[in-house]
């Protein structure tokens, strides 16, 4: 693990990300040495420096980043933290933040194949997203939504989808959500809420045009799920995993694992 | 600054509060030794551990406070900070987590006694709190909002104003807020957004009894912010600092330092 350049693994309690989750972050699929969908990860966390007013050193994080990718010799999660460093008054920011990098090599879960093979059940969370216009979209550490989710969910469920006030769905809780209904790929609007993931991004960039079928950034609620053909959630790192069972309160869905579904999974088995 | 009882001020990078802000805080005004409404801030910090499922050993944090007031000689503000710690897996928490307990001094800002003296101007910030009935109320450590506010802040108001998407007022950035309006004294509903401070606690369980006049917690807006005789806002370590001046937009209100704010004043200062 590097912090600011440095082989450390600990950080002043006074940095801003420990008082405030004053910061943003990256989790990176890398590939012999690779970091896959390096550009839009770059700049997704470019664009979200700039939204909360961070300035990030490219060039350094670059360089930081290929030690590490130098120094590990097995594929993984590359996590890139980036925070507003220490120091301004209470909440307010230093006038010249010093930011803190931190970049760091995870193993990859060892059932994440396993998963986009035989697909995942889905458990609904009751705990809401927070709704925010200003901060939808963005890879920010403000992640106790997140963390909540989780805490519902039971072991015979591989992931949680999240939800607003009105039971309309966002995401899942490491994951965006998509659904296959009536001939059409949809995905819910992140306007104000949510993570727009740099799998998302991709699936909606390049799949009218390698699918063939129509994309659309829609409402989704349970009246579109009970009736879509495929549903699957997908993030950068664990690619695209089918769903096959969905837990909503006391309703059970099954759903086949389909062939939209298989097709995204060999466009992204093509990038790595 | 104690971190889990040692002297240290460094934290692992893989804490929880690093990685998602998963923990809450207090800050507690300290006066001869003494933290002012400790019980409440206690409590506070009780409830919001058991609504995130963080194990907190009060026992350990009570030694903890006490070895810190003990010895610092000035006045000053006590932050507590409680962390989940480390590990889980990703957003998952871990089974039995090993909280982080920071416990830390601040000096107190030498402009709070002029600012509760001749009283503050507040400006109204664009950025919208984030609305989640599931989190309001609780003093987490997800404070992006509060930064981005701080950043608008100009240098000719001491604090700002934060509201929700429809421009209802919620809290001021560090504070509370309360108006005197037709005989009355009104604050915003907090069920939905912001932080139910220790101060606006003891506001709203002694002032009816104490000031005799009514108590309302209600929608907030310009509407009746323009009507209003007193503004004020206040924190437990700040106390109570009587408004001004309001610039929202285009517009500046101003207002006189009334009755209410002196006397809600001295009943805090009888609690030092």
């Amino acid at each position: 693990m590097l912090v600011n350049g440095q082989h450390q693994n600990l950080l002043p309690v006074a940095d801003r990300s420990v008082q405030y989750g004053d910061g943003v972050f990256e989790t990176i699929l890398v590939r012999k040495h690779r970091p896959v969908y390096w550009q839009d990860h770059l700049d997704r966390l470019i664009k979200a420096c700039r939204t909360l007013q961070i300035p990030l050193s490219v060039s350094e994080l670059c360089k930081e980043v290929e030690t590490v990718l130098a120094a590990n010799k097995a594929d993984g999660a590359l996590k890139i933290i980036i925070t507003r460093g220490s120091g301004g008054r209470g909440y307010g920011a230093p006038a010249t933040p010093s930011p803190t990098r931190i970049v760091q090599m995870h193993p990859l879960p060892l059932d994440y194949p396993d998963c986009a093979q035989n697909g995942v059940r889905l458990f609904r969370c009751q705990h809401p997203l927070s709704r925010n216009a200003a901060l939808a979209g963005i890879k920010h550490l403000n992640r106790l939504d997140q963390v909540m989710a989780s805490l519902e969910l039971p072991v015979d469920a591989e992931e949680g989808l999240m939800c607003d006030e009105t039971a309309n769905v966002i995401e899942g809780i490491k994951s965006n959500v998509f659904a296959v209904v009536g001939g059409k790929l949809i995905t819910p609007d992140l306007s104000h809420y949510g993570v727009a993931g740099v799998m998302r991004g991709r699936i909606l960039a390049l799949s009218e045009a390698i699918l063939g079928i129509p994309i659309e950034v829609t409402t989704v609620g349970m009246k579109e799920l009970r009736i879509a053909d495929e549903i699957f959630v997908c993030n950068s790192v664990l690619g695209i995993w089918p769903v096959t069972e969905l837990f909503w309160d006391a309703e059970t869905l099954n759903f086949a694992i389909g062939p939209i579904s298989r097709r995204l999974q060999t466009m992204h088995a093509e990038s790595l």
